[in-house]
């Protein structure tokens, strides 16, 4: 068993891929932590713009939060619409490709994947972030601290966490009740050491400016479309079960983010600062004190998990654009514990850049994010539409009206996102989402040019005798074993064998390449094995040169078919390995670069005598 | 051409590297640098030891250089001799292989590999110490000046170097004319700003104190055995020219040494802290004016170029070892550029360790220096006595006295370094050096096995016939242009081949394997190739697994010699390389390491269209 597999376990067998089947609420750990978790920096998304026209600017706190709730409510209904379409699970890029077509289901994908990047990077900064606000003395490892928490979320993915839904139901449970409980003990407990001064009165503001906050709002809704791409993973009655999760999501989310929003104007609490806005509306509501220490934690542990679900997200979205030949093949196969690996090593590499490049400040990553979600609510509710009116169920102009509301809630929301964060960091989204769809079309078209050359849709011709080859052995000057093996096998495929071997001029050598041509020869004439002997001469230190030129050569004129025999140490271990030139494998190397020619290498092991 | 020639130029061939042939100035300016440039740190590191008693221990600093001096002539003399014995060069290595036998003769190499790691070392060191000492500003960029120092000469040496001792001429003329012009000043000028009140009587000391001292003053004799390694560079008469410059070399270096100091007497200096000890005598004799800034430039590049001729030390040592098979054969390879490159690379590694390990002090390194070069002195003397005695030439018992009188000071001198400077680095090369004499021997041993098996001393066995193979053809389910191509050369080399495929269950696969499997096998029949079809069920997600034990059961089992041939993607260019799997490369690579069996691949060039 090597290191790789210590750390990630044994190989599985393919039907150990199995997986379990969930209720209600381990749906909520598993399907909804990354809407949840948007509480975290949400709402402090918000009051990050509203306070830009001064402190009293924070009034419009709970209007933009009961806006947002708004279009939550129009989200959670239309996507209850979608999990009663797709029981096999509705994921913007199924539903866009089923309904609106080949080229809306590429802008989906890319919008996808850019979001489930977002999501891990935005996911671990913010969780960080509530471990910094908790232990302060922390702040300055932000950065090593994100990349330790993502490479062991990275860690549990490749060894593949099928079965862990139970395992999240602890933080999941801990972090609802314990943050609500925190949430109403602000309300009820009458704090003294709060100020009850009232606040300025709300200054005028621009309705672009309402529209900026409402649009960074926009970050929290985040993630409530998870449930209805998971519908498979529930137990029967299956729909009924998600969209019960879907709607407990709705209220749950609903009554933090209001209830964030009223406690920050109740304590006169401004963003800003290390400390994450919801950090100190705990602080202010019961204090510093086990309780507020307890959530911190399961707070961090949660956002850590909702980064997790990505993993579930984009590899599987990936291995489907490749399956479909849009994306390297290599995304569609299953490792050792059964993960789509690569696309696990692509979205632990993007988001740990995305880290780097904003050192670990949530803040900073949320210009970028919710384009694409929102992109993909919009693709989503658009082929919703589409859908009741080719089906046309009963009461189905009721249901195509719900998502209509939907596509348009999301489509402005969408734009107004881009309009407003533009030049703050949208866009790198908006560059990144067009040249992912260029991506993928290159591919496929590479990947059509090389189908047509390999004939993947037909039998091939059939297979056609050819001719015995003109076997080429080359050989060291000094004759061993390895040479003796290595023409025995040659004189076993053709009767027409050449032994090729190269001498130089060493700058101060006492024989004259001649005389040692010549005494190669003899040697070779005494030996006398069946196969004549051409003696290459080099002007320069190189032994591949003269002989790749011979084989090319050989290869255009002779009207045999040339295979190249060449024999080759293999070292076993390192002390070996750095013990043997391995002048086979680099022969082997340059002609399998710079040849057409059949390579067959006559392997010999060392050190010998490990192996008959 | 490609960027690594472009930086190391174009191939050389091989009888370009004929060298052109030196007098007695070039051979001051290739062959003594390393022994004339040891004054930048010689006389220090004597001052450093003295004034470990208080400043008045410096008194002691003149007595102290006239026996360096001493031993300074007896090394001259001693080397006089070498010269006459070996006009072909008698580097200790040599000497000793002749004279004392293979023991010594590994001793005397591990030494001077030491000993040529350190020079590069330290040379570096005291040449950036050179430009730090007239230029403080660059002192605290001293690791990064060294490192890049180091790179530029690694970088000349991989370019090839052999026609640069005229270059040479420039810098170590100004040095040696600058040098002794500013000492001689120092001596003349009756400098005002100095006092010359006279100095506190010498301190009583010890005499291991002052052996101490002397040890320490040893390591400015190092290098005074390279002209007698480079007698075959000479115009001839060769021997003539050398010892001509052997004594140049003496007489120059004991000028320098006593001048520096008696400056330092007379000008009562201290040395310690940030400029060197030479850099201060400079400056009390001249100020800091344009001579002191020329000279110090003209220091900084010679001791550049003293590590240059470690560079020509190394690489040629380690081939030699090399060839008689006490170091890995790579060793003994020239690059395009009939540069030892793998040797090159070791000492810059190496001096590059040493210089990040000690941040480029100087002085820090010293402690570790010539025990590696008297060691060779030793040896070089003791085998001088030998080959006197064995070739009793005229006058021979004179001569034997000479390097009797030569090794013992030598000896004794190695004794006394390891004795004093023990704890402070010493133990590093006492360490150091039998590890390498082991390394030597286990090499061999490995080598001589491979030797027995490979039987390079006598012809192989006649060439036997061996019978047809049973060749295996691993193919994809999917029956392309590949698998096509790979059976049409199958059939070629043999009748009897089978063609094998793995699947396995897919986690969410509509279809079963077993009808899979039948699918598989009625298209085989519909294509009707010259070969039968075995499809191996994996339970795990893995290829090569199944494929492996395949093979081995096969060639374990089957009378007949099994030959895999495996169509292979080459891919040309990156984009090709991250859209293929190459997988016929994972199980290439996988039979090669796991089994003995003959392993051919038949090439496809991707992306298609490129070649023919």
């Amino acid at each position: 068993m090597d290191v790789w597999h210590l750390l990630i376990g044994r190989p599985l067998k393919a039907r150990e891929a199995e997986s379990e089947e969930i209720g209600t609420s381990e749906g909520l750990a598993a399907l909804s932590l990354d809407a949840l978790t948007s509480v975290a920096y949400g709402p402090e998304a918000i009051a990050l713009v509203l306070v830009g026209v001064g402190a009293a600017g924070i009034r419009y706190l709970v209007p933009e939060s009961l806006a947002i709730m708004g279009l939550l409510a129009i989200l959670v209904l239309s996507y209850s619409q979608v999990i009663d379409a797709y029981p096999q699970g509705g994921g913007a890029y199924a539903v866009s490709r089923d309904n609106l077509g080949i080229n809306a289901s590429h802008l989906a994908a890319a919008a996808l994947i850019v979001d489930y990047i977002l999501t891990v990077a935005i996911s671990i900064a913010a969780g960080i972030g509530a471990l910094t606000s908790a232990w302060p003395a922390l702040l300055p490892w932000t950065v090593p601290l994100c990349l330790v928490l993502l490479a062991i979320v990275t860690w549990l993915n490749l060894r593949g966490v099928g079965e862990s839904a139970r395992a999240f139901l602890l933080p999941t449970v801990v972090f609802i009740v314990g943050l609500l409980a925190i949430l109403a003990w602000g309300f009820i407990h009458p704090h003294l050491a709060h100020p009850r001064s009232p606040l300025p009165a709300a200054p005028r503001v621009s309705l672009f400016f309402l529209m900026k906050a409402f649009a960074a709002g926009c970050t929290a809704l985040t993630g409530v479309e998870a449930i209805a791409n998971g519908v498979p993973l529930f137990r029967k009655p299956r729909q009924l079960r998600a969209k019960r999760t879907e709607w407990l999501l709705g209220i749950l989310l609903g009554t933090m983010l209001i209830g964030i929003a009223a406690l920050t104007i109740r304590f006169h609490l401004v963003p800003g600062g290390p400390a994450s806005l919801l950090s100190r509306v705990m602080t202010a509501s019961v204090g510093r004190n086990w309780a507020f220490f307890v959530v911190s934690l399961a707070i961090a542990s949660v956002l850590g998990l909702a980064a997790n679900t990505s993993f579930g997200g984009l590899p599987v979205l990936a291995s489907l654009l490749a399956r479909d030949r849009y994306l390297p093949q290599a995304f569609a196969i299953r490792g050792d514990r059964l993960v789509f690996e690569r696309g696990v090593w692509v979205l632990a590499v993007g988001a740990a850049v995305l880290l780097v490049a904003v050192r670990g400040n949530t803040q900073a990553l949320i210009p970028m994010f919710a384009i694409g979600v929102f992109t993909g609510f919009t693709l989503s509710q658009l082929g919703m539409v589409i859908h009741w009116r080719k089906s046309k169920p009963r009461g189905w102009r009721l249901r195509a009206g719900l998502n209509s509301v939907g596509a348009a809630a999301t489509g402005v929301a969408t734009i107004l996102f881009i309009a407003t964060k533009f030049v703050e960091g949208a866009w790198v989204v908006v560059a990144a989402i067009p040249l992912l769809i260029w991506l993928f079309r290159r591919i496929h078209q590479y990947y059509e040019r090389v189908g047509r050359v390999l004939g993947v849709d037909h039998l091939p011709d059939p297979v056609a005798p050819l001719p015995k080859p003109l076997v080429v052995v080359p050989v060291t000057a000094t004759l061993t074993e390895m040479t003796r093996r290595a023409l025995s096998h040659a004189a076993s495929l053709s009767d027409q064998v050449i032994a090729v071997t190269v001498i130089f001029e060493e700058p101060a050598d006492s024989m004259s390449v001649r005389d040692r041509e010549e005494q190669l020869q003899k040697t070779w004439a005494t030996w006398n094995p069946p196969a004549r002997l051409v003696v290459l001469r080099s002007q320069y230190h190189s032994v591949v040169r003269p002989l790749l030129r011979f084989i090319n050569t050989l290869d255009r004129q002779a009207t045999d078919r040339v295979l190249v025999l060449i024999p080759e140490v293999v070292p076993d271990g390192l002390p070996a390995t750095l013990l043997h030139n391995r002048l086979g494998s680099v022969i082997t190397r340059a002609l399998r670069r710079r040849t057409d020619v059949v390579i067959g290498t006559v392997p010999m092991h060392f050190p010998p005598g490990d192996r008959t």
